[in-house]
């Protein structure tokens, strides 16, 4: 049963939450509803201002779950109210009872807001296959709607954590056109390598006034070079989730009108940076992960093949064991950039494990210092860099090691 | 270093190797060349009579080993005299150098054989990156070549061995047009999951007459529903390699002409059952494997579809530990086809374990037999049905399970 183990705290957390400022515009909090886990707050309810724009980004999965699709077919029918997540339960898999459920959910939300239901966003993450218990959800909700609060970001990350082993956050101070704003992440996730437990979801707030079609085009621009960069698995779960929230409560600034606006790419910048932090902080919380790991593709025919190579090295289980085991073995990468289907041109490839040569023009670099990659690997930050010869596209991915821990974890889940 | 560790003889492994007939035309054996390993053979040769015709397929990786190189350069220009293969050394991602020493030691058993540099296949397996000391080998060849009989059968298969558990070898006794012709095959592989040790090699030989262009296509026909189908990694190592002999040299019987031939019906089904016998045992001897795994979809847009979907679910980490830990979690095979990318109708899928319905029209079966679910998943054949209610293609592919064991033995190969 998923919580009835607890794992210890990844040995790659940061030190500490970071403190997370209030929105205007936004206030949440946490409850234990039950749904699943005991002793432990598991639903979290956002609140937005009025005018409050919403945008997202959605797993690929052909079965996604009742939430993403309930999510799916209100984006764009008007602002942002309420959000509304539980853990402990992914309401996937579950037929039209789950979709019913998740409506439910949403409509008593919804009175105790003042909205309508198409306003209110929803996401479960737990065990696939169980319909949400909406019943737990909707008794819990009228007290935890009284208690909402600006100051409540902690909370709110702990409450939606499923095997997480630490609560993720990340702020950037930004501005538009010279005036203050402020942008606020969190994010759950055990990892992308466990898509089953219905991976990875990721809330993002900022007081600035963005427009709905910018704030979409600013989230998928920036989902794809962070959380789509973090191993193939993690667009493939029934319910990964990105969602974006602009409120517009902050201080006024000159209006945005569109991505490209020239006194928008600080803030564009900042909002993508807070993205990759926060998918680097799910990386780091991986299953069993001992190491963090990324890893470069240069020379490939566009960015997008680089990024395949980059993922087909992420993704294999034999380049992650090496790193697990401090193995420089380069012959594992070779073999990742041959499987990943893209060309690259075998007499050309370097590749670089923690900056340094290890082989080029298709062969082991002369001065290839096995000992120096050896040391490397034993850090718990790995770089590897490979260029496959062939033209100038590149990407950066991370992934993280695979360690008995993975095993121990998965082959031991729900028993 | 490869060897350097033994590990014990996999679970499901065969009591034997099967009794392996002489084949009129082949004479084989193994020496110690000392390549790599001490104190085994590492060195086998076949030397095949005049008129033997030759097939073969080979990896789809981008960086393939010089020995892939070399067959794929000579196949199709003639006879095939001899097959060449060591362990302990792929002599993959090595550059010129590599092609020169592939290209020595076939000169070097050409001369011994009496026949030109392009009738020796070459085969090669073992560390990536490392020059093949084609020396070794030159210097072995000789007594080689002078102790080669048609009942070494066995040698062979054991000298072809690298990080395998056990030798690998089937038999079929087949007709063409009612006169008996045998099929013998030997094969190496210490599991599709483990490709940077240039997973896999299969020899496949008979003493029928079959035209070089038909035995292509058996070939091809066969690799496709064998070693293809049993997980995504046999088709990307650097050295995969999968050829077939046919030395016309025994009972003479009547005229194969092409692949559709009435009177080769027999033949080919026994061609693709030995290709498939050879394919399983290479799962069985999958590095930590303690569970032998079955999967078949249906009711896919497609055979090649039904593959993918297939295949998706059998190289998930998630569906393979659930599998060593014995979980019947039947989320992670939702999970698994969802991020297969192929059509599937969540709410028409069911899934069956050990031949029960455990999920059905896209939620758990009302009759869920958990703990019936459980008790197969413990067994050491597992058996997964799935029909993504779309279509009518359909693929069988098989697996192994995940367990600490692969962590241990990839965490730990060269050091």
């Amino acid at each position: 049963m998923a919580g009835a183990k607890t794992h210890p705290v990844s040995p790659l957390a940061p030190a500490a939450l970071p403190e997370l400022p209030e929105l205007a515009g936004i206030e949440l909090g946490a409850i234990e509803a039950g749904v699943r886990y005991k002793g432990r707050p598991d639903l979290m309810m956002m609140r937005f201002a009025q005018g409050t724009s919403v945008a997202g980004v959605f797993t690929r999965s052909k079965c996604p779950s009742a939430p993403v699709d309930w999510c799916r077919s209100i984006l764009g029918k008007g602002n942002a109210r309420a959000l509304l997540v539980n853990s402990g339960n992914a309401n996937a898999f579950t037929g039209k009872a789950g979709a019913a459920a998740a409506k439910t959910t949403a409509i008593a939300a919804a009175k105790l807001v003042g909205c309508k239901a198409d306003a209110v966003f929803l996401a479960s993450t737990g065990v696939i296959g169980e319909v949400l218990p909406a019943e737990k959800v909707t008794a819990a909700l009228p007290r935890l709607a009284t208690t909402l609060k600006a100051d409540r970001w902690a909370e709110a990350a702990r409450a939606i954590m499923t095997t997480d082993t630490f609560p993720k956050a990340a702020v950037r101070r930004s501005e538009i056109d010279g005036k203050p704003v402020t942008i606020v992440g969190i994010a759950k996730g055990s990892g992308m390598i466990a898509p089953d437990m219905a991976t990875m979801l990721a809330f993002v707030a900022t007081d600035a006034t963005i427009p709905e079609a910018v704030l979409q085009a600013l989230l998928a621009k920036g989902a794809d070079r962070s959380f789509n960069a973090i191993t193939v698995d993690g667009d493939t779960s029934t319910s990964d989730t990105l969602l974006a929230f602009a409120t517009g409560k902050g201080v006024t600034h000159k209006p945005v009108t569109r991505l490209t606006d020239s006194h928008l790419k600080t803030f564009r910048a900042d909002f993508e940076a807070l993205l990759i932090a926060l998918a680097q902080l799910v990386v780091k919380d991986g299953e069993g992960a001992r190491k963090f790991v990324e890893i470069t593709v240069s020379g490939a025919q566009s960015a997008p093949a680089a990024r395949r190579i980059a993922l087909s090295i992420a993704n294999s289980p034999l380049v992650k064991t090496a790193i697990a085991g401090a193995d420089a073995n380069w012959g594992r990468i070779v073999m990742a950039v041959g499987k990943a289907g893209e060309k690259a041109d075998r007499d050309k490839l370097s590749i670089k494990m923690g900056g340094r040569l290890v082989a080029e023009k298709g062969a082991v670099h002369p001065r290839h210092d096995e000992a120096a990659a050896t040391a490397h690997f034993k850090s718990s930050e790995i770089l590897i860099e490979v260029d496959v010869g062939v033209g100038t596209g590149s990407a950066t991915v991370w992934t993280c090691d695979l360690t008995h821990g993975y095993i121990d974890i998965n082959a031991d889940y729900r028993s």
